[in-house]
């Protein structure tokens, strides 16, 4: 992360939806871009590629930090998910960012809320299997943050793929006026894709972790070298991530890059999704496959 | 209605969603504010009070013309719904509209359309517990509608008095930045509210709607007299109603006005909301009921 020269004005926190809402009227008078970046804070290298992109691309800059309760599940990870305010602050600064958007849930969730939003199918599948309403916490939350910010884009980080595909979808299908950019995952030397619940892995389970890279990036390797039997991709990714003691797999699977739709052949844009659990902590991570002509020959 | 003078300039119709996003874009830039009315067209009396007070409010008036397939149930009225476009676009300019909205439903609803905004509990009682899904189709299409238009102000009659609580409900909640203003029922000078479904009555079966307003004025009326007893008002209601041979009652209740949660004694600001089946039409109506001060000692 580089720091602009010269240095910037100290970061804007926005803590109430009406502060926020002052401050994108003023921006938007002015004529001014807006870049979105939606996190729940926790930020790490990944989150500072989102902002810097934006910062890159949009006059002023949003980050919102919000551990978004309707998001997860009674027996998920709300309560002890990481709430580094001042270090998220300092990291949103020394990125780019303008103005950073912190509300309390009941700003956001008002008693009595009652209005949420539905992506139906993509939302009940592999992620949402998993995790009952979560994509419904997802898509509410993401839509009244796009309604607040009015951002001319808004940045998404690729490691959460089904969750990046579902905001296209409903930003598009609810025509919210924003456009979704999805920016490349980012990972540690050793192929860990970077996310707030690393924290929790212990320094076993972070080697344990590793499976998911491993098992991504070797069938991406077999793609190259020519393997098109969907069968036999699809078995190489489980088979690497089940060899490791310890890790039970939630899914491990290559479906259409659009749709998320099973397959029973390859098809020239497709998308291995792995998620794992590792002791108490759930991983996920992504690759998408890409059939070249040459290759597909 | 009355003409403005001088004539106006005539409507531009929007007949899709990129020509309207152009024009509210323009207006955007320069700085003027939109007053918005949806409607589902059939346009009457009532729908030109609500366009006539936008264009006093507002300096361009968009209103939308579109049956939105996603609000009928199977077997209720969306293919014969009455769809006079060129008479509907003449009343939209005679009272003063800038813009008309006339989309397809593909448009609205692309092939594979999925995205749908729920407004838990006020969906599934009174005209929600008759019309399953009725609600989930409005609070779907009116958030597509004002993320579209961008409007400052809509403005909804107060005839589908659940229909504007719901919006209310939702767009403060969904935090979408525009002011609802509900605009008093327009009545013929019989009492029958204006509806473009009373096209729909033989003159038989409108003499039996009439029904309807006598019983809401009877309550009315009570209260005027002083009457509090929650019990003997509903009763008033319903005996009206049923003295009317081949009128069915959806339902005829006097609940919270805020709410609509069920009462059990009268509070200082109720609705009474009455529906009922004419032959094969469906007919509603309603009136608040404000206790005063003096009238409640």
């Amino acid at each position: 992360m580089t720091r602009r020269d010269p240095p910037l004005t100290p970061v804007v926190v926005a803590e109430s939806v009406a502060d926020l809402r002052s401050n994108v009227v003023r921006a938007h008078r002015g004529g001014q871009t807006i870049g979105f970046v939606p996190t729940m804070g926790a930020l790490h290298a990944g989150h500072v590629s989102l902002i810097e992109r934006a910062r890159a691309e949009c006059d002023v800059v949003v980050v919102s930090i919000f551990v978004n309760p309707t998001q997860f599940g009674p027996n998920e990870d709300f309560q002890r998910y990481p709430r580094p305010r001042e270090l998220d602050l300092k990291i949103c600064g020394d990125a780019g960012a303008d103005i950073v958007f912190y509300p309390t849930v009941d700003d956001m969730y008002p008693p009595g809320y009652r209005t949420f939003v539905e992506v139906q199918g993509l939302s009940e599948i592999l992620e949402g299997a998993i995790r009952p309403g979560h994509f419904r916490g997802v898509a509410t939350v993401v839509t009244k943050l796009f309604l607040l910010v009015q951002a001319d884009k808004a940045y998404f980080g690729q490691k959460d793929y089904q969750q990046q595909l579902l905001i296209r979808i409903m930003t598009r299908e609810l025509n919210i006026p924003t456009e979704i950019v999805t920016c490349q995952t980012l990972r540690d030397p050793d192929g860990l894709a970077m996310s707030s619940r690393n924290a929790y892995l212990s320094s076993a389970e972070r080697v344990q972790g590793l499976c998911l890279w491993r098992a991504l990036d070797g069938v991406r390797k077999l793609i190259e070298a020519g393997e098109r039997d969907l069968a036999k991709l699809q078995q190489s990714l489980v088979d690497v991530i089940s060899a490791i003691d310890g890790v039970v797999i939630d899914y491990a699977v290559i479906v259409d890059a659009g749709t998320l739709a099973s397959l029973t052949a390859a098809v020239p844009e497709m998308v291995a999704l792995v998620a794992i659990r590792v002791g108490k902590t759930r991983l996920i991570d992504n690759l998408v496959l890409r059939l070249t002509d040459r290759a597909a020959g």
